[in-house]
């Protein structure tokens, strides 16, 4: 559940959230970041019993009873009901942030994830969750994914099938809801089953199934696709799917969820509407709707998918070694001038400090006693493209050897000539 | 303790960030991560008594013991110790993550902070040390500081002293320096009674002060500032600090630690060289050397000193406004046509797209039925540069109304004319 992200994957991170950023900002969302703890009284009761059973507490110094966050939706509800001065509506803001889930873990389920959220808060009109679908879809399409759809449906939908058939109390049609959400997970039966321990009817509890199968969406939701479309979503992209719940109680109205069509690694996308939760949290009424993008699960269909292109590592340009000089030079670090007049050393440095005056990326080997060829097996495999050889020979010549690893060609330079190719 | 950060903040945030990482990509440092969770066990004994009381503890449902990480150093070291089949040495890795410590809250002391690493593991000689010097040199230089110190001083010249003096065992020598590291919170009076308790004799205790005070570089700590004034470092930056201690015990060899001039708000980077950790974690014996970089301080002090040069907050570059309809039109959200046959929305829509479609960022206000100066104290707000109108006027003559929100001047163009304009 908890991982360690070498080079390799931060690339494929790096490129996923260099994507979103830019996608963020380009429709006009604003960044911002709340802490990692708050208080267990705002993180619980908002999600539901059993998430809420997936929260890490614990106390801090003061004895105050705190949580590690759950999701970014949450706490910037929490800072919209106590920043009201600060923060003018409507607001659009994209939060960066790793969230906690005490959750068995899972292929593509971890108790650390990295979550970005996109939220629209003061917007009431359906264009705000249309243009919610819209980051997401321009998002995606940017990522390189091909095949994915995004499920939409209503829980005014669902509360109203829920209410006409004599359900009436919020709570427990949240309970029902979120029996309903595990359809995907369990057999018709263990569904079934479940809804009757929670007090519906053997008949009821198939009816219920087979009423929300066959709803249709009401206009608001008609409204929110075709808004989407004319913001230039396409058409195949979006799919009502009237048995979609979302398992967190604070959503109140348009419900939205991406999924793969390969890999099948659950939903990478999940958001929707919550009107109440900044009046919850004793703010005002404030309309709410937004989205999560689940990092840690873009980068594994990704990393699965081939999707990324840059093949190249984030790295230096070039590396400059240092010509293994004899030992009794090396050794006499008593002396105060460079390495114990070690010459080799003296023309790696300043020909690093030269290249870096020209704002060339080079890097120095660190070691100076290190073998010629283990520093060229580092340059290669970090995929470092040049490398800068300083030998008896080069510096009698006032010459370089500039190797280009991916060729093996080698060409002996005066610095100046050195500086000019590289840049 | 815990802050929120709001765009405003966030913009700084951001610069720091962007420049620190081109700054250690440009060494030849690569990106990595590791979890928010370690076991208490990775954690405790290697920062020392006082710093283990300021880790957040917890336990998973598993009921194992985990802590909230308190640096980056230590879950690194574990990563060395435990990947040595993935990871080749030598290796230099950046970290960017946030970090905690139940701190007293007061100015610059958050609970919550994120820290930037940079450190070379592999590497036993002291280019490395002056390496780091070097980077953050470069970083400080980068961000805009002018008047900063990098203190520095060896551990190894303070474990001899304290030896001499005939403090033999480590646990003790450690002990003391703890002590001698609150010199400058503490008084002398305060610091010798400290020492006192410990059991140093009243005379031992002023006389390990006054040593340290006179004490001079060992050879390897002149090598090392030698050559980070080799790597461009300017020598009135680096200055030798005898009783410079730094808290933690990981610490063996040399250590460094950068102060502003102004605003006085502790230090800003903090690290050194710790041989020990990696194989005290069941790895290898390897050498390491970093720095941590400490991005709250370094944050209220750009805005402190208004070092932030970029006074354009990142937005879009166009508002495209609705055209406020009347309200029985708006009203009419039955119909399957956008905005229930709003005209001025299907402008705004199709513009919108027209614009994206051409690479040029813009945002569409999200209120069909909000007043046009409404929309227009919007784009002032979030310092969006131009807004365009489209009222009944502009459509029947096929044009769209351009305003420049710095200068109040408006245009009359065609689609095709306002697209070349912001391109």
């Amino acid at each position: 559940g908890f991982r360690d992200f070498l080079p390799e994957l931060m690339r494929v991170r790096s490129f996923v959230l260099r994507t979103l950023r830019a996608v963020f900002e380009s429709f006009g969302f604003e960044p911002l970041e709340t802490p990692s703890l708050e208080y267990s009284t705002t993180l619980l009761g908002k999600y539901g019993a059993e998430a809420d059973k997936l929260v890490y507490t614990l106390q801090d110094r003061g004895k105050r009873d705190v949580g590690l966050i759950y999701d970014l939706t949450v706490p910037i509800a929490r800072v919209l009901a106590t920043s009201q001065n600060e923060i003018k509506l409507p607001f659009k803001r994209y939060q960066i942030q790793r969230v906690w889930r005490a959750e068995k873990p899972q292929k593509g389920r971890y108790r650390e994830i990295l979550q970005c959220d996109v939220d629209t808060f003061g917007v009431a009109s359906p264009l705000a969750d249309a243009e919610i679908i819209a980051v997401i879809y321009t998002a995606l399409k940017k990522l390189g994914f091909e095949k994915f759809t995004i499920n939409v449906n209503s829980r005014k939908t669902l509360f109203n099938l829920l209410k006409s058939g004599g359900l009436e109390i919020k709570e427990k049609q949240l309970s029902i809801l979120r029996t309903i959400d595990k359809q995907d997970k369990k057999s018709k039966e263990a569904i079934e089953e479940e809804l009757r321990n929670k007090g519906l009817e053997k008949d009821a509890a198939a009816l219920v199934l087979e009423t929300i199968k066959k709803a249709t969406p009401d206009a608001e939701l008609e409204q929110v696709i075709d808004l989407a479309e004319h913001l230039g979503v396409g058409p195949e992209y979006i799919k009502f799917a009237p048995t979609l719940v979302r398992g967190l109680d604070y959503y109140t109205g348009p419900i939205f969820e991406t999924v793969l069509e390969e890999p099948k690694i659950g939903s990478i996308t999940g958001g929707g509407r919550y009107d109440n939760l900044i009046e919850q949290l004793g703010g005002p009424d404030t309309p709410a709707v937004g989205t999560s993008f689940g990092l840690d699960r873009i980068c594994d269909a990704i990393t699965e998918l081939g999707l990324l292109k840059e093949r190249k590592k984030p790295t230096t340009q070039v590396l400059v070694t240092i010509w293994p000089e004899e030992k009794r030079r090396l050794k006499s670090a008593t002396t105060k001038t460079v390495g114990g007049g070690n010459s080799a050393l003296q023309c790696a440095l300043s020909l690093t400090n030269r290249l870096r005056a020209q704002n060339i990326d080079c890097e120095m080997y660190l070691n100076p006693s290190a073998k010629l060829d283990k520093q060229l097996k580092y340059a290669d495999r970090k995929g470092i493209p040049f490398v800068v050889i300083a030998g008896p020979e080069e510096i009698k010549a006032g010459k370089l050897t500039l190797k280009n690893m991916a060729t093996g060609e080698q060409e002996q330079l005066t610095p100046e000539e050195l500086v000019d190719k590289l840049k």
